[in-house]
């Protein structure tokens, strides 16, 4: 899990802008755009969802080109469930901003966030492109900002690739369940990096950094029409890590910003590793994992800070996944409180409660003596979530 | 969805008992018993998790006799994940019952709910057998409240199977979900009639009356270590009814226990029937109903009271089954709000999220022109829900 947390910072090749476009209801920052000095090499991995948004569907065609010049993006509106109208409207603003940088209009990109349904509105985004694109400065921090939509904050990290550097910035709060498997992602998310690499290796890379980092965290279960990992290279380095080394940096980075995006899990207070090892495959171990992360039962007892290890285990159990519940052992916060399927006394499980009050801890369940072993990153459910998600429109 | 709820009844051939044994933190009636006035035709489904408390695994080798005397049922304690010593402990209450009836131990059955992971105390409750048997009555409202756990209020119905009768009483809020097939089922649950009927037919009836009632709701998608629905004929009306009868009988009583379990779904304020059709077959109209009847966006949407439909089709998206998102339709409470997989304007929304401060209503979901359909209820997810399981056990 490394990745530095920074205030903010720039990414050779590249420049970011951010304007108030009246997109978002409560006003801010919500159009911004990156902007990279020449087409620069590009991948993309979208949402599995059968319901995708307008921009995911005109950028996954334009990412197959390999190259792209600029990536728009707007908070509140996701162009989500709104038809050819929505596709024009998307078509439309990548068309002013390729006008405004000279660029390609098959060479810009979109990506979207917000209210499902609603229309964008072409126009108002079209007549802010100007502004926007004078905004372009080397600094992140405004477009980091102007993603956000129900974030608390917004999510940078940074890692090294050999010579070369690696910048991630990404929004996501609640609507976050990975839904594995390229070419699919979960949240928006903004690699960049200046190392060379070729269009073809960077899609490879991107698609197994988003399975090994993205991909095992939730919020909520509820994967978005919208979730979209981009990673563009600029190149401006000239250094050329090996796969290896940009592999592990874009993992690295994607670790770093799924860990904040849970963290900031909407009415979230604790996050919590569910390592599951013993099983047979490391799929069935990720199984489990996941139906462990996703139960509500789990999530809201993770909240009350309650060491209770039996539904955890039932949770488990439901997985669909064999193992022998006689023979299961848990963890949490490095206090081991269940062995042989039963509990190790009311000792133990204050002394796991306790543990429990910390913002991050795991929670180690050995289900057997197989290899599979597999982790997923889950956050509490709490009043919060409660309060953002029945008033979200409103 | 017939069934008439009653404020207490009884069934011929059958008695109830039920006394206060100390099992539940917050004291009154914990223990409960239903009694035949002889060996009578069973039948039983049980969770399908892998986690099987110990009065499961002792009731589903029992039943399979199909015949049984009694059934002794205990709240404020689930006696899973309690090993050896939790089945003894099962063995031990089912044979002080046993003793007290002057029945075989084998034609005594156990089910318990409550905390998980905790040992039943059979010292105390063999104590309070006595008291149990002494306590046994025509009326079933004692036991229907005995069972309780976090329900706000007992659950009782009964329909009529040609001239026999069918009672339902049932217990569950939280910790619900189908997880179907036999021999499964959900929550707690006891059917009993006064119809001749063999066990091997009871046993088929029970099964397919499961899996379409009590699987077709759902509260929170945790199934439980300890859910078991029974079926008890004691013959006494003399009556046998058709297999046709029966079976309709039988579905009855299960939707309408389930559907006033979910309504008291914990800290749920409205139920909401997710009617999915126009798919090729009802395992994929299933399949939808059941992901948007769990997805927490939805259900804290349903919560606000909001018709935020861009949910809703984006909770159908991720469910795995193909279909062409521009052609669906939607509708909440008869209030049609989306065609052609868009919105039909914020009048239409207005109107709809009106209909959503009613206690019940239907979202129909219609996606394509195939004769696939499927119905799944669910209930909204808000502070209660939060509030009753983030300190369940403290």
């Amino acid at each position: 899990m490394a990745g530095e947390t920074l205030d903010g910072t720039g990414m050779a090749g590249f420049a970011f802008g951010a304007v108030a476009a009246g997109l978002k209801k409560r006003g801010g920052l919500d159009l911004a755009l990156i902007a990279a000095a020449r087409d620069v090499a590009v991948a993309g991995v979208f949402t599995r969802n059968l319901v995708r948004a307008a921009p995911v569907l005109l950028s996954e065609a334009r990412v197959r080109a390999g190259v792209a010049r600029a990536l728009l993006v707007n908070s509140g509106n996701a162009n989500a469930c709104t038809g050819e109208a929505g596709l024009a409207a998307a078509r439309a603003t990548t068309r002013a901003v390729a006008a405004a940088l000279g660029a390609e209009e098959e060479r810009v990109l979109a990506a979207s966030t917000g209210v499902i349904g609603q229309l964008l509105d072409a126009e108002r985004v079209t007549a802010h492109i100007p502004a926007l694109v004078a905004s372009l400065v080397g600094d992140c921090g405004g477009f980091a900002n102007a993603i956000l939509t129900t974030d608390r904050s917004p999510k940078l990290t940074r890692a090294s690739a050999g010579a070369a550097r690696v910048l991630g910035i990404a929004k996501g709060a609640g609507m976050i369940h990975p839904d594995v498997g390229p070419p699919q992602a979960t949240m928006l998310a903004f690699l960049l990096t200046d190392a060379v690499v070729e269009p073809r290796v960077l899609q490879r890379l991107l698609e197994h950094a988003a399975d090994e980092s993205f991909n095992r965290h939730t919020v909520d279960g509820d994967t978005s029409t919208n979730d979209s990992v981009y990673a563009l290279a600029s190149g401006a380095s000239g250094a050329s890590p090996s796969e290896a080394e940009l592999s592990a940096a874009l993992i690295s980075v994607g670790n770093a910003l799924a860990l904040q995006m849970v963290a900031d899990g909407e009415g979230a207070e604790h996050v919590a590793e569910i390592v599951v090892s013993g099983l047979r495959t490391a799929a069935e171990a990720r199984q489990i994992a996941n139906t462990v992360a996703r139960s509500l039962l789990v999530k809201t007892a993770l909240h009350g800070k309650d060491a209770n290890w039996g539904r955890l285990l039932a949770a488990a159990g439901r997985a669909g996944v064999p193992f022998a519940p006689d023979q299961a052992e848990l963890a949490i916060g490095g206090v081991r409180i269940v062995a042989n399927g039963q509990t190790l006394g009311a000792e133990a499980e204050a002394a796991a409660s306790l543990q429990m009050r910390a913002p991050r801890y795991e929670i180690v369940l050995t289900l057997g003596n197989g290899s599979g072993r597999a982790s997923v990153v889950t956050c509490d459910l709490g009043h919060g979530y409660v309060d953002v998600n029945a008033s979200y429109r409103s």
